[in-house]
């Protein structure tokens, strides 16, 4: 990263990102030892059923196999995908940035010693590949690869998911909705607000659009909207926000179709007077990403009509969107934030990346009986976990 | 089909499967009655968990959206299909083949007469598409549709998995292997393989590749190769299970490379002679499509490293691999078989058809108390029930 920086190709806010401070390797090798101390995902017997005398089924959690990860800039994502991967039996090969080549080799490497020294994981088990080519190979082969997780740039994923013979986890744009309804709690409005928006505005779970509700009292609105200002957010509006607003003295710019669809990833936000719950839910479904969306409001009909109905990843009553978030869900880390319906969706940790196999135990069984009708299946769920012996 | 026939499109037998019997009937009304049956797998609390004091997350089951589902021959699909569908809260694009084409129009007026009837569910979400270009267009747009199942030949399979810009779900091959162990009980032998191979030879489940020991006795399995001979199978051998069966009477023809990867869906069987269970797996893992294998073993030992080992969605011991089969796992019925690792894998009933979505519950909660420190998670698993009250 220096060395791009001085040849100008690296901005100085960049550079900072990539990189690592003490304190960061000590967050760095924190987070890997949560991850090692969370229960196994491999093995788990998520499904215990006898289906006749002496036959029994039973689902299992494994490994999904081999992964690639394509991610850019901060290095801290090679030790917490490392750890995940390890951790869930999966074997990883990580392509990042060259804005972080030497951090990314140098913590390979250690890996790479640590897994020398262990008897039961192969050193192969996480590897690093740094051209472009073996990337554009690695996409479009699906033999080798079970697996592809991308995380970067909306370019970057829709790249990957246009091309990838592979499934892939992940999620393209992260266009999160803070709803203030007509109940909406004042103060809890200007913190979730506040917070969504500018906590970390570079990230896929901050805020981009605020929706208010006609109602909801303008003064309150004002108030949110200075302290937004005040931190330096453009505040982009709809002609009925403008209006209730007008006699303000807030900075308010013209909202334009485009904005609603926009994924800012910076100091930028659109706002939407609605005159409905079902007029946001709308308007959610129409230009939102289904990350993360939230509600504001002391009605608790409202919120669980807003949870039940709006189909994102995250549905949050009164808690700011930014907790969309792997370690903030208790999982320890995450290998990113899935937008997909199938499989794992949301922050993923370690549960998204195993799935699992059907295990059946039978005494010599055949389907011939029971397609005869002379032997009838007994479904009937047993305690959850493995027989030792098969009787 | 009747028409299809008598211009002789059709063959006799296949007239016949395609074809509705009273008591056919009957048995697709009591899958549709067992689908209803089962609880509802949507709402699901499937996992929930304190982050801090008043700040609850719960991962809750939820429908996937809309499902495209492309099938040949057999009209009772459209019923059990239809059932799984709604029962999940999905939508339902059907495409069956021409074949049907009359019953599948009438059974999908019968349940646009039930929809119409009912106050929650509206008619659309079930309906039936005929034309081939319909399909070639919605299969590749993204935005419509959430999840194409395809039931049918390879050759359709493999064209919408390479065509699809949508999440699909299914498998292309189904080479589902039986190894004979060195401690395989002669009898239960006997029963599964015969079974496996000649129950339903032209399913995805039926066995078409038999791996054996090298010290499985000789006579076990003359005996029940004679048996499969019987009943018009053709045995495609090594060279090495030519030369241990070289006394015997039957009739064995030489097995070629291509007979390991081939999904014969006919009463043909390639046989192997394997030095160990190793060799056994080896196979399995180069040639299998990890869709079913099974193990016939007295051992325990051996059995569980075989179920351990295997990386396929059904793994059973001393059962025939026709039991991979929604139905015969209880699930009331199924939408398909996947071999897929991300997701619902093996048969996929109600459970393949929902995913979550997370619900975070706050008091007003932000994000940057804990960005700073001042605030700490204090992670709990709670009840696995959704609260009423947000507090």
């Amino acid at each position: 990263a220096q060395e791009l920086r001085e040849r100008g190709e690296l901005s100085g806010s960049a550079a900072a990102r990539v990189a690592l401070s003490e304190g960061k390797i000590e967050q760095m090798a924190q987070s890997v030892e949560q991850v090692g101390a969370l229960p196994d995902p491999v093995g788990q017997v998520q499904m215990a059923r006898q289906l006749d005398q002496g036959l029994n089924l039973y689902r299992v959690s494994c490994p999904i196999g081999v992964i690639l990860v394509i991610f850019e800039s901060r290095p801290d994502v090679v030790t917490q995908i490392s750890a995940l991967a390890l951790k869930s039996g999966n074997a990883v090969i990580l392509k990042g940035g060259k804005e972080a080549q030497h951090t990314n080799r140098l913590l390979a490497s250690l890996i790479h010693e640590v897994l020398e020294a262990s008897p039961h994981v192969p050193t192969e088990a996480v590897s690093l590949i740094e051209s472009r080519d073996e990337v554009s190979q690695m996409v479009r082969m699906s033999d080798e690869l079970d697996l592809i997780i991308p995380r970067g740039s909306n370019q970057l994923v829709q790249y990957i998911q246009e091309n990838a013979q592979v499934p892939v986890m992940g999620h393209a744009d992260g266009i999160c909705h803070v709803y203030l309804d007509r109940d909406a709690d004042a103060t809890k409005a200007f913190e979730i607000v506040v917070d969504s928006k500018t906590d970390y505005p570079a990230v896929c779970n901050a805020m981009e659009t605020l929706l208010v509700h006609e109602q909801f009292p303008d003064s309150a609105l004002v108030s949110l909207l200075q302290e937004l200002q005040a931190r330096g957010v453009e505040l982009r509006c709809c002609p009925l926000t403008r209006q209730r607003l007008a006699s303000s003295e807030l900075q308010l710019q013209a909202a334009t179709e485009e904005d609603w669809a926009t994924e800012y990833t910076d100091l930028i936000l659109s706002i939407k007077t609605v005159a409905s719950g079902d007029a946001a839910v709308a308007h959610i479904h129409q230009y939102g990403s289904a990350h993360t969306d939230a509600i504001v409001t002391e009605n608790a009909e409202t919120a669980k009509w807003f949870m039940e109905t709006v189909d994102s990843a995250g549905v949050f009553w009164n808690a700011s969107t930014r907790f969309a978030d792997g370690f903030r869900y208790g999982f320890g880390a995450e290998v990113g934030v899935s937008t997909a319906r199938t499989h794992a969706r949301g922050p993923v940790g370690l549960e998204g990346l195993v799935i699992y196999k059907y295990r059946l135990y039978g005494q010599g069984h055949t389907v011939g009986p029971y397609s005869q009708g002379t032997l009838h299946f007994q479904f009937e769920n047993l305690a959850p976990e493995l027989p030792s012996r098969n009787s």
